[in-house]
């Protein structure tokens, strides 16, 4: 059995890790850190998880995590970074779900989370932890950075045009929406249902800090190095779900494949990326809940390829997929405590 | 042209009153305040209102307040009841959409909005601006205390079968439930959509402030002095609209009653209660930006009734009552900048 | 193993089934009829169970169901009871999940459902299947009449004070609103987004099918004779949930009793019915796509009991509970298949 | 005064002319024509309206249309184009909010309509109807083709760009999404909230019907004839409101441009197009019931601009805009009866 730890679990990612780990059958759940909520039992703050836990936050210093077998970060950007290098010292492997490990260049982390990094000899040694783009470096590894949610839709949309050289890497559009859950639990004006509810919106156009992330990735993937995607998020007014509608330019080569087989032999044998029949519109419905990503391919016009991409931003997108990295790392099965039939209606 | 000053624009209710009253032919806007938003312009804030005003927000001591012929109120409990005295004995009249001056008893006051009252004599002086209830005192009044939104629903819904001895008054439930903008427009992590959407609760079981309204008056219209409504309300996920469902315990000569006919004469000639036909249920979205209140009253058993009311939280249940009230306190038209038709679908 | 066939799993109810019963560790799902679609797969319609299922629709003559252990019926009224006799007389076990079975009186069942019954005899063999308020009878029960949802909702709130005398039981209201999906997977322009979001609205205040099986069966908990509920729905713009708000008057005994502990008491040992703790206003994402039903209890007045009643109208209101009913019938754990976590947020 | 007819009112493009005609001051409301609804009080099937109208459904040989000075088409595509000959030749005046004259090329209508057009000649007389891309024409016209609301949206948003040569014209890219609205008041499985709510999804990846008509009008816009958008719609789980992410390659000459500058001259003096400041991201809500259409502008890399766009599907996108093509066609001030201002929140 693995011994897991969560620090900062008040928010929904730290939710969404419960939920699916006090299901999980090789995990037991030993602590979990709030300073604010110390005390407080989690299915209090949570009572969707009455029934399954009786665990109540620690304070982080009672928590004694150095004898778990791996701790989730579940927490602001910032922290993990101050803790990891005792705990790994410790033997404690530890998932990253922000994004303290995500970014290679010490600079560009700096520019995107306005703070000095506390480890960055550390930021060498992590994994980033897309499994179906890079399942043999997880295997065994101490350090995870869990991929940011917009990163997880886009990379796994634009990966099989890119790999194999289908479309030009430099002129890549993301337009995505995610639902408000993706913006963290937090009491923010900008976040009220009377202010997002009933409405759509872009944001963040001058910038946005997976828009790093997935450049990164993307050079990380294609063959060439200058791959960059124009990146345009927006908010829906729902609560889970991204979906990801993807734009690129076929290369010759792209304009005679194949590209529904191309995707599929790609994809062929991954449970957690499924690629939808021809002409499918997958809905973000279709993933609620579930560690699945659906995308489905499509060329509109002979020279551009529009991939469309779906997934449960809490699931695929965040809690979902870094149990799949800890599956990895313990060499148990990778759908491990993953098996979540999508909730539709 | 009536002079108006707006105190504190920046909510939902400072907004509603800006929408209706930048149309309204009779009423010219002199000034908005808002100490925190100081020299911002009103449609930087809200920029529905781009087009319609160029005003922009001032501190308190700049707005020159007692050159207004009117002022409302648009602001949280406990601001009105400090600045009216002043304003008062300057000339100037007053709408307070804040429950400063709705309830009579100075302890009931204390109780419920936990802070002592600045100026009790004036709470005697102040007329309960529901005008289907009480408009004659409307006219010319100088204090208005602008109604709660839920108690304007269930009062409308109440006071036909009250009046008339038609049911018991001891045994009233008001069920109600509202859109996330009757909590405000605040940042509080309970009304983030991702708490909210896709879930309906109920609160406030332990008592709620609008339940001590109601039933102070109540007690107005009824002719016994002993009417007590148990009122419950529930958070809605959308962002307008309040529904009350009434249940009432018919006395004999109610269950002789033709309810509808009832319902028909007591609101005849009301332009902003809307007596639905019999067998209706009206929809929230039926009122959708409209200052009307729609009813519908059934007998589903032979010894209750059970009235359906919907309103649009921030105009007939706020921002449009307070300018209906102005309108009547001014001698001019009562319908005057509230012909709105409701927004459906 | 226990092998399945399923009657009509095309509505959502039918979907719900599969979701839980792709995943029951006990059973084989054999046959999914429909005529409509026979041919396409289950998950050519319901692309949440790609990769979980290859099932395909069939045809009723084609499905063999006569060597199912257990068949659900997922269908509208009126299927069920034309097929039951000849699965029954085969040794298949019966769970119905529409209201074929569910009232005793065919008066009543030709009243509401405007058709005559095609076998009457059968009638007096169905258990209703609401293991928390008659489980002995569904112990090896060989024709179960899956309770709606609504009355799910409504007699586990009242059961506890109904059946020790603590409330009047001729006067009992049920506040109720449900989520969209309880109305079915159907074509009406009623339910169209356009016409049902951002609003909400009462509907059958003359009556409801539903209210007919509610006072049935709080008769059968009570133990006097009379008990009625006035029961009026409500539509919330929402997928899934139901919620109720209940109200009753407190007998003497009720008036005196500690509520929080009765329905503790009545319910100690439920893993599927959560009484929680005083105070609380359960929401319905708290129990979203999970089979339990979490209640609290209020009074806030002395002689008026309010019970707030949470559920997933296709879980705990329909699939999940006829899950748990087959557990029963056939002996295994009662939760077996349904220990899924609510989906919050 | 201008007398007025609609055809086909049942639909809410229907309801929406109605809810903006019966307050336009220079407007008489004559006939409002509807075969299967004839008889009916239009309050009954909209009581959003009652209180502002008394007219009913009358069968359409009843309307006396021909006495109108203008008839309004609000009906699926292929019926205006059967009438318009007759009340043109009868001096009517028509605007059609269908797609009957919108498509200049027969083939093109017979394509994506999937009809023959009944009066080809008339097509070239239709006068396209967006007046701030065309007012000249629109002044004193006859017959007026309403412009679908995607690419009122569409146009709208990169009319700036083209008509100055800032933009490579082959290369545009229209990522769309729209209310629930958009697809009209149907019965139809898809539109269910219980499909649709909670969940986005994109549509229409093989061709929509307002691609042709995009690619037809941007060619008129531009210099060169050669003009070519790729148009991905989705399906937003909200109301009303349209939100156009358009993204497009500048040309040298548009590298070097002040992109805020052109839109902001570009639509100087346009009462209805709101260029808003540098750096906005304009959200639905803030036109929801108004005649404007938001843009804003951006450059997030140096070759690339994105266009945002908002507004209401069934004002600027339908209802609103005929009304103003009206005001153009009879030499009345162009935003009489459209001032409304937006509904926020």
């Amino acid at each position: 059995v693995i011994e897991v730890g969560i620090v900062g679990g008040t928010g929904y990612t730290g939710a969404e890790l419960l939920r699916l780990l006090v299901r999980h059958p090789q995990v037991a759940l030993r602590a979990i850190t709030s300073r604010g909520e110390a005390g407080t039992r989690v299915d209090v703050m949570f009572p969707s998880l009455r029934g399954h836990t009786d665990l109540s936050f620690v304070a982080p210093e009672q928590a004694q995590l150095q004898r778990c077998d791996v701790v989730f970060f579940a927490t602001p950007h910032g922290v993990a970074m101050q803790q990891a290098p005792a705990l790994l010292a410790a033997g404690v492997r530890i998932v990253d779900l922000a994004a303290d490990f995500r970014l290679r260049d010490p600079g560009e982390f700096r520019r995107w989370y306005r703070m000095e990094h506390a480890c960055e000899d550390l930021v060498a040694q992590a994994v980033y932890g897309l499994p179906e783009l890079g399942r043999a470096a997880l295997r065994g590894a101490r350090l995870v950075a869990n991929p940011g949610c917009y990163p997880t839709a886009v990379l796994l949309g634009f990966a099989p045009l890119l790999r194999e050289g289908l479309v030009d890497p430099s002129m890549l559009i993301a337009n995505c929406a995610s639902g408000a859950s993706g913006s963290g639990r937090r009491a923010e004006l900008r976040l009220a249902l009377a202010e997002t509810g009933e409405s759509f919106h872009a944001y963040a156009l001058d910038g946005h800090r997976h828009g790093a992330e997935i450049d990164q990735q993307l050079r990380v993937i294609g063959p060439q190095g200058n791959a960059h995607c124009l990146f345009v998020p927006h908010l829906l007014p729902i609560v889970r779900g991204i979906h990801s509608t993807l734009y690129a330019r076929l290369t010759p080569a792209g304009q005679r494949a194949d590209l529904q087989r191309a995707f599929e032999t790609f994809y062929s044998g991954e449970r957690f990326v499924d690629v939808m029949p021809a002409g499918s519109a997958p809905a973000t419905r279709s993933v609620r809940a579930s560690n699945v990503a659906r995308i489905a391919v499509h060329r509109p016009q002979p020279d551009t390829a529009v991939v469309l991409v779906v997934l449960d931003n809490l699931v695929k997108g965040a809690a979902g997929q870094a149990v799949q990295c800890m599956n990895l790392m313990f060499g148990i099965d990778e759908g491990s405590g993953l098996e979540q039939v999508a909730v539709m209606p």
